[in-house]
């Protein structure tokens, strides 16, 4: 049996999740300051509840963000310290692709943009394309004022916007506005649709060692370049 | 043989530790926004530099606090992960209690006030006395105004402060002030002290499972009891 642990703290809730050959438990807490004393007593229970020793997990994975800075050191700090303790991989999921993941998963929609506030009045943005059996990235995430955000030629309607950039929606401009049809706006990334991603990309071999994993800022990345 | 792993990240430094039986061999980068990054590889060519395997480590111990709070939560992810990967006990240990040994160990110094920098005009402070072969808890760790610190009946300059809370000095009492003889203001906690305290510690059985440990917020305490 294959089974991997997932964990998020990127948000105000934190969550985790454990993949067993296709079967996913996860267990959701919000607790906007308690990531740090929250995250393992969740990992110990759901471990419990599957019956596994963690000896007997093959990879970690966590949301690397973007979101909350503080919450994904945290979590990016928990997972590579277990992955490091117990010699396995580890894996980096987007929290915009598992926002996406949730949307075509669970809401069976299509094209999907995953936003969420990036404060300073922009958003973490990125367009996925739900499919036969996959989630393909159509926009890699990005930050950016929403008034900036281009999309590709869209159908009136046919965007699924989803997470708590929904309530930046007036300002993007009029052509992507139309391409918006649905809005999922209280979504916040979730260990298990990154669990999901996880296998995914474990099965495709695409791991990182946990001395070489990096939380994933990318406003920082865009003011560094700017120095 | 016993070997201790400690690693802390609670200033603008971010150090590593190993303890063997005694022997201490250690590391210290200065990377203000580099902790996430650098802790893993500066464990990794610690352990590389000793020769030993992870799954040798004893226990997992970190400096939990007081310091800058992002610092402390990922220092104390990894060192949760870690203890958690390999099944081992973690030890959280004191920042103040590691600039106080320092001072004890490297500068002979009897009556030790470590002191950090608390930010909005506050102190992160505590007393401790060097002795006979050990380092004794005079005053335990606590935030307050500079103004407000009073020492146990002391002799003039007997006192050595340590720590960046030295900038403050000046809004110190008028009898706190005659106490203090010597000042080392350039210092940071560092994982070679918190690893010979954990090894205190970790002889005396003071450990905890990482579920249970927490970064040590002295200020975050004080303000949820006004609450």
């Amino acid at each position: 049996m294959t089974s991997l642990l997932a964990l998020d703290a990127s948000s105000s809730a934190c969550s985790v999740a454990l993949w067993m050959d296709g079967n996913v438990i996860s267990r959701v807490e919000h607790a906007p300051r308690g990531h740090t004393r929250r995250l393992m007593p969740m990992i110990d229970a759901l471990l419990d509840e599957a019956g596994i020793a963690r000896s007997a997990l093959d990879a970690i994975a966590y949301g690397h963000g973007p979101g909350a800075f503080t919450g994904i050191r945290i979590a990016a700090g928990v997972a590579q310290g277990i992955a490091y303790g117990l010699e396995r991989p580890l894996l980096g999921i987007s929290t915009l692709r598992a926002l996406a993941q949730g949307a075509w998963q669970r809401d069976g929609a299509g094209l999907i943009m995953p936003a969420l506030d990036a404060r300073l009045g922009e958003l973490y943005v990125a367009l996925y394309q739900g499919g036969q059996g996959q989630l393909d990235t159509v926009m890699a995430d990005a930050v950016m004022a929403p008034e900036a955000l281009a999309l590709p030629s869209c159908q009136p309607g046919s965007v699924t916007m989803i997470g708590s950039g929904v309530a930046l929606r007036d300002r993007l401009s009029f052509e992507v506005r139309e391409c918006v049809g649905t809005t999922l706006e209280g979504r916040e990334p979730e260990a298990r649709d990154i669990v999901q991603l996880a296998a995914i990309d474990f099965a495709s071999g695409l791991i990182t060692s946990p001395q070489q994993a990096l939380p994933i800022y990318l406003r920082d990345q865009v003011v560094s370049s700017k120095r």
